[in-house]
This record gives structure tokens, sequence and C-alpha cells, in this order.
């Protein structure tokens, strides 16, 4: 049972742009040959996270709206006032990191039958919380026989 | 160092209803033969979450206080509005789609001595968001030796 | 391929404690001998969480900060009282159990020629939530070849 490594590579806009990443997922698991297993996928970059929704545009505004009213890009007035991390970097992205964290960098999906076995309605996505576009380059580990 | 591929099957109420999966995953493990390695879980559906949570009562029915407020069935007034997901398939489970994005679709948990390597007031745990009960089959992926 | 088990020890002063542990995952690693696979590292307990982020003051205290904002140690007033976990034990740490929930026990990390495939400016941090000290013993799974 070898080891497939893989990258995902795909451009975003940045500031909460959710790309589904299915496809490709489903193109590294064809290529690697694996029928049962699973297929690990990171992001290498501490302002993107991968998760799962259905993948529509009205749940994919919510994922926005939701983080924009928890995770604010100017956390709410005294007594917290600013980002601490924008004092550190002169930068404007601390938000992109405290959602990264929250949403998380890691995600493991199962591959049966040589695709990945997700729900109907449902997509593995990445979500690019910088605040400009970026280009990613994603690891893909693929481990199964 | 075969693979393992099993499921867990369960009922739900819905509605953030949390069942502790920590019996039938060390089922699934003990089913596999394997000692050391690693089993990995997937909701494969985008209104259910995997977790580990100390469970019991109290602790359970804070979650779901705690997702009230933060991720209310009904977003909170103006300029929020409702939820976009409801808009595109006229459906009432925005939030429980949110809620599965935040906390997330898969758990990846340790096999040592042939036990899952839990906390001694630790459980992995399965929460359906969906707004009605559901059978649930999750996908687990044992590998190891 | 063989499964390479090893543990991260750590000790840490509670209440939002944010220890850096990739040196010590790096080093689990190499003792592995392994290039290309993962290392899934998981928190044995209900009060600790693994994620990713960039490990600088600022961004450390954000984080603390938007917790603190979220999931706060006392609920916010009526309806929501206190914590109903600590009437199970009349414990202190229900706002500790939460914050482990919502940001996860597990992370799964790429490991390519033999180091973790982490991004420039990310750590892979252990977040103990708990309100006093602890000891911890984070389990480390490494497979690939």
């Amino acid at each position: 049972m070898p080891v497939h490594t893989d990258t995902i590579s795909i451009h975003t806009r940045g500031n909460g742009d959710v790309k589904d990443i299915t496809p490709a997922l489903s193109e590294c698991i064809r290529r690697s040959g694996v029928s049962n297993g699973i297929a690990s996928i990171f992001c290498a970059g501490s302002t993107g996270a991968l998760t799962t929704t259905e993948y529509e545009p009205g749940a994919v505004r919510d994922i926005n709206e939701l983080l924009d009213r928890l995770i604010p890009p100017t956390p709410p007035g005294p007594p917290w006032g600013d980002y601490h991390h924008h004092q550190t970097w002169h930068d404007d992205n601390g938000h992109a990191h405290l959602r990264a964290s929250i949403v998380g960098s890691d995600i493991t999906v199962p591959i049966r039958n040589g695709r990945p076995l997700t729900g109907t309605w449902q997509q593995v996505v990445f979500i690019d919380f910088d605040t400009r576009p970026r280009h990613r380059e994603l690891p893909v580990t693929i481990i199964g026989e």
C-alpha cells in the first residue's frame, strides 16, 4: 500500500472565496489508482480553510455572512479595539487568520470504489479568507489500496 | 497493512441530537484487528458533524445553547434577513449547514492497543443538525497494523 | 509501510495557552524515518484543541479575545444562565469543553521530504482551554514511507 502525493492548484479571489474542490479531488484519487482508503487535504497557509458544505450560491453567501457577524474584519469596538495581529505586521488580515483557525486547515475524506465518499448534496470546499487574490497549492495525500 | 472499511449506522432525532459513537467506533476497530493506527470517520452529508466532548447531559445541552446563540435557526434581523439557502430551496435548515461547516464533517482518532485512544472523560460524538429525524451511515476507514 | 506511534509531551498554563508544537512534530517525523505521508495528532482530553495559526503574540492574543467574545467563561445573562456542565460537576470549565468541541481535537498534517508541509507563516498549535495548568500527552500517528 504505497502513499500517493498530489496537489490541487487553485486561484482564488480571497475575501471568503469558496471553491468547490471535489472535482479536483476526484481527479487526484483517480490518478492514484486507490479504490478504498482516505484522502487527506491540507492548506499550507494560515488564512485558508477546508470544510464541506452544500455548494450552492445561497449557502456560500450564508457562510460569509455568518463569519462577518462572528469574526468581523474589525473587532466590535472597545474594549476589543483592533486585532493585535494588525499591530504586529501592519497587516489587515487578522480576521482571516481567526476564521482559518476556527474552520480548520485540514480535512480527511473517505475513498470508496475509487471515488470520494461525499453526500449527494455535499461538496469539499476550500475557503480563502485572505484579503487579496491568492494562488494556492493544496497538498493531497492518498493512502489506501 | 490493509485498509479496513466499515460503517457506523445511527438513527437521530435531528435538531442538534448529539450521539456518542465511541462504543460503535470501538467495535469497528475490534472487527478490523488493528492494534495501532488511525480511524477516520466522516459524515457523508452536509448537515451533520463529528467532534469530541465530555458526553454528559449538561455539556450536550451547552453545545446546543451555544450554537443557538452563535448560529441561530433564523439570522439576527436586518441587515441579515433570512438565510439565503432557504431562498434557494425553500428549505429551513440553513443553520444546520452552517453549524456542520464550522464544527466539521470529519475526525481522525488514534488507535492504540486495539482501542480508540480517547481521554477518560472524552467521547467521539456525531451531531445531527438537520431539522428532522435522520438515518445516517458514517463511513469509517481504519489504517494500521 | 509500517505505522509509527509517538507522543508530544507538553506542560501548559491552561486558560487558552497556545503552544507551537511544530518543532516537536518535526522531531516525531524525523524519528519515524517517513519521507512522504501524514502525521495525525490528537488531544486525548475534552478541554484542548489542535489547529494552525501564524504563531506570533498578536494572533495568539486575538484567538483568545475572539473566544472570550464568542464562548465566554460565563454565558451571556438570561435566558442562558450558567453552563449546564457546571451544574453537573460543580465544575468551572464549561467554556473549555465548548471551545475544544468547536476548534476540534484532531489535525492531520502532510509529510513531504521528511518534514511537515506547513506554510512559511503557519504553525501547528495546541490550545489548552482548561482552567488550570495541565500536563498533556498528545498521541501522534505517522503513516507513510
